[in-house]
């Protein structure tokens, strides 16, 4: 570590550039056809020329006045996205967040103002005991998001999933039942379209029907899965989402777009700049010479904003609609091929890129005692992570779910990734495994 | 706008081409050395390069695992960051954020967390009444904060601040007081190390002795002024910061790093995991085998988080200690300049780099009615700014401040700037408004 600590005195040119090389060196190559192991990677050229025009550029998101290009392109690419949601002529609002985590927050902060407008000048103590509801398969976000807001992680209750990773509307509609009897007020439901493991896609028409009638707001966590409306053939998956009230979107993950790009779509005009404005005088003066809706940094909770829309924007006139559509086909469904593998025990049909599997080493595949394989299955995956990480070769990721043990999860959302590569995927898990 | 819709089809190269230099053309040059008009300003061409290594590395610092250069030089940076507050070895804890907005939302979530940890599971339901109190000089995003967090704008009481813009230590123990009698609790104090506006520095020592006595979180918003801190000759307008609890430092403000970059550090180890981790069994498993201290990715609100590390960490390699040190002597108190200007008016002496003062027009300096004077001048800014727009010669921000009209404040942590590019500044003022 000496070597990277900060001196008091200036390194030389040569120090700088050898910096960089270890850098580099050192860094996960997650551009790498064989980094299977999160939900954003590769490396787009478009996209990385793009990130390098905004960093030239180094302005800020919050007033049209010092970004007018950039906002434009953002209000221009939000429509875009709102109308491929399928919300009438594209309306509705939205805003780049710093990443789907933010992006759910900000959903759960619009659901709670747009029913209980008093929380933003008296705070939760002014409001009925709120709940929010999610499958047990959703992202962490959504309970940090409560839990920051001051509503509560015991007040995000977690529906049943299916097999499949899919939540179960009728347990949904018991639940908000149950919450209504006990004078609680159910605001907020997050369906996932993608979830992070399994790659499962709620039933979102079954869901906003359920949230019609009891007058909830509804969120679409796509983060992961939303790319799919891009793709004719897969966006049947996300069926419903035109009656959310708000959608997350990431397009840094499935459409490839450098870190960091995620959306927050929201049907509801007007509703944004009401929950967050502070209308700080400094910065949004009522007396500019241009028209003040273009200053979008009142809707957000950050002041500064990075500009994050240029690489999408660079790359959807670059790519979208053909080619990235030809991308997503390509990448949905490569599980087949595990099926077939003697080794890999894929024990959920993929919904998404996401593949879920246990590798049986041969010491296990034909253990009788049936809590003792599991037992011994569950310590696998880390070793053979390890090792991997050991030998630099390929990455990927494991994590046990509910009552089943580790297992692996490979994702696909990287459009340089080859039959071959996934192959490779295989051999190198069960060379680094079978000893097990 | 209709060349910059977008299309169904992809657009060619040299479209994309086209696209690229006209974002540049008509972006605002934030790195000219006569845009005056935001905290952060310049380009550095070392934080640019880092930056675009940064993109090409295109990773996340969720984990060690896929990004364990960088989180070593976030481990590394905000150590000596820490040190440089004057806590004990370093010791601490610390995250960089998406801007100084969440930094500061992120310390009153502490403040809130250390004092009722219930908080998390119970939400706001579960603990009286929270006030927090900062000036009224402070930034707007000490409210956006309590309003998001669920404690409400109301609960955030505004101090007085003296004609300078420093907070008044007597009138925030009166407001304390005040508060406790009326049964709410006090648990956070936001202190101002440089004001927006005015620049000004609330005296941190005689803060801390009342957040002492009261037990409540002092945190001090070093947004702006925080890079002081590195100045031998300026440092003493913090005394005091190595009292606080917590502290937000922008190194993409005034030691000109790029877009974003902001930290907030924290005095005692493990409350920002204790209080934002969520134990995500996909992305923090228990079995890895490194040190999971190095997983930063629970202590904060996002889950994925950009890369804002390498950009300061290669600056401060190449430049700080001494380099930077001799920039920011340089930048402090040009406005001696202005003092002696004829056409402007300086009713403040700058005590950071912020310069706040009205342009006086040849028809309104020897108008005797205060009050017609008074309504007149808030109109000059405006206009003059407007007109600045479409000559895009030079570019500095206005707003009105309490019972002061518009006036115009320029702001300097370009290094770039010349005491040349500062005449122009007010030549050109001069120029755009002397028929008002």
């Amino acid at each position: 570590m000496n070597n990277w600590e900060l001196q008091d005195e200036p390194a030389t040119l040569d120090d700088i550039l050898i910096s960089c090389r270890a850098t580099l060196k050192y860094a996960i190559k997650t551009a790498h056809p064989r980094y299977f192991n999160q939900l954003s990677t590769g490396l787009d050229m478009v996209g990385l020329a793009a990130d390098w025009l905004t960093s030239t550029a180094n302005t800020n998101m919050f007033t049209y006045e010092v970004a007018p290009v950039f906002v434009l392109l953002e209000y221009v690419t939000l429509k875009k996205m709102r109308e491929i949601i399928g919300w009438p002529d594209g309306r509705g609002d939205g805003i780049f967040s710093p990443g789907g985590a933010i992006s759910n927050m900000y959903a759960m902060l619009l659901a709670r103002f747009k029913m209980f407008p008093e929380v933003k000048e008296k705070g939760m103590s002014s409001v009925p005991r709120l709940v929010a509801f999610t499958s047990e398969h959703s992202h962490f976000s959504i309970k940090k998001g409560a839990a920051a807001l001051g509503i509560g992680t015991e007040s995000v209750i977690c529906i049943k999933a299916d097999e499949s990773g899919k939540l179960v509307p009728a347990d949904l509609e018991r639940r908000i039942l149950e919450a209504k009897q006990k004078g609680f007020v159910p605001f907020f439901v997050s369906a996932t379209a993608g979830t992070t493991v399994y790659g499962a896609f709620d039933p979102l028409i079954a869901i906003s029907d359920i949230c019609k009638k009891y007058n909830i707001w509804m969120h679409v966590d796509g983060a992961w899965g939303g790319s799919l409306l891009m793709s004719r053939r897969h966006r049947w998956k996300l069926d419903g989402v035109e009656r959310a009230n708000s959608v997350t979107w990431n397009p840094h993950k499935m459409m490839s777009v450098p870190l960091q790009c995620s959306a927050l779509l929201v049907r509801e005009e007007g509703l944004m700049q009401n929950c967050n404005q502070m209308h700080a005088c400094y910065l949004f003066q009522q007396d500019k010479h241009y028209d003040l809706s273009y200053d979008t940094g009142d809707k957000a909770l950050q002041c500064g904003r990075h500009v994050d829309i240029f690489k999408l924007w660079l790359m959807w006139r670059a790519k979208v609609g053909k080619t990235l559509r030809v991308h997503i086909f390509a990448f949905v469904s490569p599980g087949s091929l595990f099926l077939s593998s003697l080794v890999a025990c894929v024990f959920l049909q993929p919904q998404h890129t996401n593949v879920c599997f246990w590798y049986l080493p041969p010491g296990i595949r034909y253990m009788e005692d049936k809590e003792e394989r599991k037992k011994h299955l569950h310590k696998v995956a880390p070793v053979i992570k390890a090792r991997m990480m050991e030998y630099g070769t390929t990455m990927v990721s494991y994590q046990p779910q509910g009552d089943k043990v580790n297992f692996f999860r490979m994702v696909i959302s990287n459009p340089a990734a080859t039959f071959e590569d996934i192959d490779f995927l295989i051999e190198e898990i069960e060379r680094l495994g079978q000893d097990l």
